[in-house]
């Protein structure tokens, strides 16, 4: 274990702009499915010219040529969501996280403002997306922490439709896992495609999946590529990459929930994991622990945990807190766990941070599913200008301009002044015109509770 | 003219998704410069890749080669902000605009929460981003109301430090006006780069210019371009594309007014102007009073206005108000006027839009400068799901999960039941470790308040 200070630390720590690396198995996944190298770039942009192009043929094609399965109906009916049946305990766990998540969000402060001073009327609408999609990766295990953690917030914010994309299985169901969460979370639609051609058919929309406003939810890197190339035309919530945890943790941690932690993140494919101490000694107790705790661990897991610390995990000496805190900001991980004496005492450092675990008891797989903060957080450095998943990413504001007469008169020939000075003449006359006698009609104005009662239905 | 209705007006106002079309004249000048004929995605590309590999010296080279002028000093210095010197009465025009943009935004809700309950605490905290960078576009005129419209909002969120790039003169000067409106606004440092070099210099900084956590404002098509290529490596706050203005209108309406605000859309070059009215006489006499009003445009503005009339000019007639705004609803526009006998009563009904204007007084060209909103605003539909630029766009959420020990107890295993039905047992183990009996410590909480104001210093 090679444990870093001071420059070399914040040289570790500084994120480089580099591309996210490509492993050679993927390369050699798309060779063996296409005949020949393309980047997934190119993989990518093919399947979403082949969605636009042919619709739901396409998403067939694509769905049996990469999942192997040919769907006959797209869409999971009601009937099949209706039906779908899992564990008693797991689907009082779905219920729980449901619960708390929609409970957080429901605190989340989404008001306008409409101010009916002197000038007239001047304010914001806070209007909900009409159409949502929500992708959840299929793969190994079903993810319906994503799906709650994605769909709730659009729920709360008043998205009055959402819809899912999850690929199939091998056989073409859909985990019931997923059909039950889904049905929990009150998910209007779940369609059976995954994958980029799923990104696809959400932006562009097809004969059987309708376009969406906006596309949120994490995924594989072509599932990235897709959502990254489909901006602009349709919106995203985020680019998730591969995930992380930088944990600050003082001579009082206990190294068995450190190396836990540590190895909690380490276990997701491709994670980072970053342990920051002001105790050399916790650093060495830490490795110790955490070598046991990966032993013990079952596969596949061991080996995914076991690559992500010998490959990328960090571990920084700091001098206090305060350089630890400072280490933090500068790395802006997803996840930033404080296990320290005083843990509380440290949050008003942090600026930069996806989530913030605050002791020993709120620890990040915890909020991974039931703590109420989504676990969709930027990732990569982003956290320096994204936030979590949250409600405000399914709204959106209307800027109101009602000004009066008077206010008219007032700001008018200033405005015109500021019009030519850009050179926008016309500009200048469209307020000049409103300036002689014949003077505009005044109008009732109306309030913010009124409008975006009437605003919040929905298309 | 042509009037659509119905079907047909709903099919014209259906935004498509195709790509924004290079008119020649960019490939011409394209070739000129690079002896190729390059797409402006290659032009681009290759101007990032120098600028990240080459720092200031491809800044200086790409600013000779595009702008004519070889800058020695890319910072403007301390003394040439303060000498700026306009017409005092511009400078008045400034100072109202700056207040009146800072009085609205310091207006809109930008608070955390922190909810301390019988389960510990959640809630979320709001940091500003530690440095944004404005992109202010040069050219023929000085684009002062874009640096204010950018700037301001966020100063307000309290983004620290602001910085601002554009494009110098051919005597290698930047417009007072610019620099006067700097000084008003508070910004940090101005640089003269502009184009795919200046948002190249904002994204990945340079040994004068420092990286910036977001890019916002609006530019040509180089530098949306751009500004797409840097996205998730740094914000952006938009991807800004023509402008375009629907109009309202109802047999109440004073067609002077309503040619006027079409004219004052249709000056910019390649915007859309779109009249929906409930009145087919209205329709006429617009179109008369616009073609007035035309000739009597100075050039070049009225060429461009002709053009935009022209080429893209839609005019449609609804049968009642309601089908009105259910056809600005569909095509989600930038700027929507309501000139309307009760424009009040239709706000109601308005579900995406990026700013609206209420009746005559509030024409869209005084929103472009003193009323009070961002006039950086959605285009091309994208006010789907996309706001005006907002205190919002320059803070960020960070989560806070800091429950207690008795909440952990009661959520921790249905929480480590989820995870191992994800196949994350290092998850379940984590959360496990701490419901053994060694419970883990009980920390005092800290308040909102006291954390947002520790975290609003920035770096």
């Amino acid at each position: 274990m090679q444990i870093l200070q001071g420059d070399a630390a914040r040289a570790a720590l500084t994120r480089s702009f580099s591309e996210i690396p490509v492993p050679e198995s993927v390369l050699t996944r798309i060779e063996a499915t296409f005949g020949e190298r393309l980047t997934p770039d190119e993989v990518v942009a093919r399947i979403l010219a082949d969605v636009r192009a042919r619709g739901d043929d396409a998403l067939r094609d694509w769905t049996e040529r990469l999942d192997g399965t040919r769907p006959a109906a797209l869409e999971v009916t009601r009937d099949e969501m209706g039906a779908a049946q899992i564990d008693p305990a797991l689907h009082d766990a779905i219920r729980l996280a449901v619960s708390r998540v929609r409970a957080f969000y429901e605190q989340q402060p989404a008001h306008g403002f409409l101010e009916h001073g002197p000038d007239g009327a001047l304010g914001q609408l806070i209007r909900p997306l009409s159409r949502v999609g929500v992708y959840v990766p299929g793969g190994l295990a079903p993810l319906v922490s994503t799906l709650i953690h994605t769909a709730v917030p659009a729920r709360v914010a008043g998205v009055p439709e959402i819809i899912v994309t999850t690929p199939p299985a091998r056989d073409g169901s859909v985990n019931p896992a997923i059909l039950v969460a889904a049905r929990e979370v009150g998910v209007d639609r779940v369609f059976r495609v995954g994958g980029a051609q799923g990104i696809g058919a959400l932006a562009y929309g097809t004969a059987s999946v309708p376009a969406v406003d906006k596309i949120a939810g994490p995924g594989n890197l072509f599932v990235v590529i897709a959502k990254r190339m489909v901006y602009g035309q349709t919106g995203i919530e985020s680019l998730p990459g591969p995930t992380e945890t930088l944990v600050v943790a003082d001579d009082s941690a206990d190294p068995r929930f450190v190396a836990a932690d540590l190895l909690a993140q380490a276990e997701h494919l491709g994670a980072e994991p970053v342990l920051v101490s002001t105790s050399r000694d916790l650093l060495v107790e830490v490795q110790n622990k955490l070598n046991g705790q990966l032993e013990a661990l079952p596969e596949p897991n061991r080996s995914w945990a076991r690559d992500s610390v010998v490959s990328r995990m960090k571990v920084v000496l700091a001098a206090d807190l305060a350089e630890a805190l400072d280490l933090a900001n500068l790395y802006a991980p997803e996840h930033l766990c404080l296990l320290t004496r005083d843990p509380w005492s440290l949050l008003g450092q942090v600026r930069r941070a996806g989530g913030v675990f605050v002791g020993e008891a709120s620890m990040e797989a915890l909020g991974d599913y039931v703590a109420g903060p989504s676990h969709v957080m930027p990732t990569g450095g982003t956290a320096r200008f994204m936030s979590p998943v949250n409600v405000r990413d399914f709204q959106n504001i209307i800027s109101v301009v009602g000004v009066n007469e008077e206010t008219l008169r007032r700001i008018g020939p200033p405005a015109a002044l500021l019009a030519r000075a850009e050179g926008l003449e016309a500009h200048a006359r469209a307020i000049e015109s409103r300036l002689t006698p014949e003077a505009p009609e005044a109008h009732p104005e109306a309030t913010l509770e009124a409008l975006e009662e009437a605003g919040g239905q929905g298309l």
